[in-house]
């Protein structure tokens, strides 16, 4: 066989890859004459290419064995591809509506073939940079993100399937220990792959690195992440891994996944709301201030938490007496601890969302990775009082989360912060 | 060969799988004339066979696919022997002076041969009813699981090192679902297995059964037992899983350990102790009022708890600058902040305790297994007040635990429910 061996392909052999592999040739009516061909991944991680022919189109995305964005020099295990194609695959049963198909994968060639999320289809991330309104995003990431959390928590599943998929994702450590560190660990530390808009942020760089009382908040973050495997979560929920338009919303990447906290998932998404948020001011012009765009953000921050928070509670109500082993009906079988319990739950989980999307927040600000938000920002000056802003909001948020009560007490603080 | 397949052994059946076996005939020095061997086995799960010869003596435990006590209607994996196996391994690694060292391991044959922990020794809990004070049992079950919890948590090991014996202990469920069911289910709803001493304890019992709280508590325990991977926890380690002499402290029985919260060991120790402390008074008698005694066990949980806590942080300091992944020194470099750290981490670790050391109690009185410090009290009435004064103080350790600031209250509390 032509690929029983690992390589990286181009846009020449992923050809013959594709005639040798029926569930993709088939995709494309086996027609390689008007085949179009093209490599978009953002190069970030990984190689995706969309392939586009007469009668049908897909993409194939390639994990390389380092981080395509630093080159060979960061190793990462190719492995990951693995991970993402059963995460697609859960997250995608789950809840279909908002995550790509995936058509065939090859864990030797690390490539999984996907639907393709065509156009008008753009990141989410651009598109907030856009300033484009998403009326149903609040309502579609809220699905997304209960069902699939939910379905993969104990509050729908017994012991065992519990603890075999656990089993089977503490195989994607490599990708964990990458958060661990970029997340968790540098922004914290003097690192040489820190970085932040200098030198207007020096003082507040620092200020992070010798803040005992955020050190010691974000060490209880990193302890839920590294052991607390409460649902198959995505693990990289952030608005470049979402694709849009007005109707529709797809959730890729999921590259990351593992049993982690719930939080993490539900805090990416809202932190990078809220990193957007604070971008507008650098991307207002004469023609748009962005001030009724704000409010659009803002409404969809409080929308995702509130609807998420409803249709997670749903889903728990509707499964109440199935096979999940949390909580078992015979005990919690009176509708007052029924409420006792939900509340206390989804209390624990707010305040692990706040933390962990400050934790999101920070490490995008001082940290290895920016986001275009800000640094599609041209004015220096500018750029840092955004980013400044978004910073004092994520302090308070990681230290303070238990204090806040509900997302409208969260909205209040964002526009606190930037009056 | 004659044993390529699992089979239950006998006495007779044992000395052919002895001679078949050169790590176990090696022990005795290969001579069968004088070997004398017994069953002693509790009746608990499994069936364990003392061997002495002329020259040299082990243990074979053997575990059969159901559970012994109870019989072959309530079928459990024979698997539980691997685990227990890895365990005693990993723990006897950690800690030799407190764990028997293990000859031989037969995963076909669900068999372990470990050193026979020969007389004087006997299982703490006997030793408790008797009456006898073991003056380094707190001194030495505080190193035994500062040890092996400490270094099998990510303040010892690295992310890559956990998650690998995460991964592989997930396959230890079927035990964890039995300490799910007995420990934080059947005591909490009506369950055939339940019992307890009727009718003194009808109502208390019924209590539990309805008390809102104290299930909003448990549930909240329940969940740390079933997703937080802290540190390979024995599992089992109730005054039952030890046995002693004066100066020798050797824990066995370790089935049920998987990567769980470190506090549902320390928990069961204490409250073992506690459970013995109230059984107490139903062992008094013209010769021994047991004043004395009781004074002993409070000091030893006392010191339980101080030592733990002291050997604990010390081997944290130990270790700061190794390879645990959990604080970095980068980050966490200085005294305060180390000070800090180590101060909220024992809080947590300490409310564990209580919260999991109170649910061990009460599934001691109104579930399915008993302890031999209640059963032992022949006279109901005074049996029933015996349990029903750990049972009101375990329902105080469960609700209000995160009220104790130190393990003296908890002794304040336990000496007031006696008066
Ligand atoms: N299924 C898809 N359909 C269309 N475009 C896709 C698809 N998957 C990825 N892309 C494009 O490729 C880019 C990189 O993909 P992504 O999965 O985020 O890779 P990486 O892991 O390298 O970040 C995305 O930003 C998106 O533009
Ligand atoms: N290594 C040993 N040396 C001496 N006696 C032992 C040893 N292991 C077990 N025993 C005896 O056998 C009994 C049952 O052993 P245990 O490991 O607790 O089995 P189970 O899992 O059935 O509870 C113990 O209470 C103890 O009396
Ligand atoms: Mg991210
Ligand atoms: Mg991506
Ligand atoms: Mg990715
Ligand atoms: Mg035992
Ligand atoms: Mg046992």
């Amino acid at each position: 066989m032509a690929f029983s061996e690992f390589r990286p392909l181009n846009e020449k052999s992923l050809v013959e890859y594709i005639k040798a592999t029926s569930s993709l040739s088939s995709k494309i009516g086996d027609k390689y004459d008007d085949l179009k061909i093209k490599e978009v991944g953002d190069g970030n991680l990984n190689f995706v290419y969309i392939i586009v022919g007469a009668s049908g189109s897909f993409v194939i995305k390639q994990a390389l064995p380092y981080i395509r964005c630093i080159g060979e020099s960061w190793p990462m295990t190719k492995e990951r591809a693995y991970f993402e194609a059963i995460a697609l695959k859960e997250h995608g049963g789950l809840c279909p509506q908002h995550v790509p198909e995936v058509y065939h994968f090859d864990r030797t060639m690390s490539l999984i073939g996907m639907r393709y999320i065509e156009p008008p289809h753009i990141i989410l991330r651009k598109g907030l940079i856009a300033g484009i309104e998403y009326p149903f995003l609040a309502e579609h990431m809220s699905e997304y993100m209960a069902k699939t959390l939910f379905c993969t928590s104990l509050l729908y599943r017994s012991t065992t399937e519990h603890k075999r998929a656990v089993a089977q994702f503490c195989g994607n450590v490599e990708l964990c220990r990458l958060t661990e560190q970029v997340v968790f660990s540098d922004p914290y530390k003097v690192s040489e792959h820190n970085r932040w808009t200098s030198p207007y942020l020096d003082h507040d760089a620092l200020a992070v690195q010798e803040d005992d009382i955020l050190k010691l908040e974000v060490a209880e973050l990193k302890s839920k992440f590294c052991e607390r495997a409460q649902a198959l979560i995505h693990g990289d929920l952030h608005t470049g891994s979402i694709m849009v338009t007005r109707d529709s919303t797809q959730v890729i990447d999921p590259e990351f996944a593992f049993y982690g906290p719930m939080g993490f998932d539900i805090g990416a998404f809202i932190g990078n709301l809220i990193l957007s948020f604070f971008a507008q001011e650098g991307h207002a012009d004469q023609g748009n201030d962005r001030k009724i765009y704000k409010e659009w953000i803002l409404k969809t921050i409080e929308d995702t938490w509130n609807l998420f928070h409803q249709k997670f509670t749903a889903l728990w109500d509707q499964h109440k007496d199935g096979s999940g082993e949390a909580y078992l009906p015979a005990i919690y079988n009176n509708p007052e601890l029924q409420k006792l319990i939900q509340e206390k739950y989804m209390k624990e989980l707010f305040h692990d969302t706040l933390g962990f999307g400050a934790a999101k927040m920070i490490r995008r600000i001082v940290g290895i990775a920016h986001v275009e938000d800000f640094e599609s920002i041209r004015e220096a000056s500018i750029r840092a009082d955004c980013e400044r802003q978004a910073l004092e909001l994520a302090k308070t948020l990681l230290k303070k989360r238990r204090e806040f009560l509900s997302i409208s007490e969260v909205i209040s603080a964002i526009t606190h912060v930037q009056s």
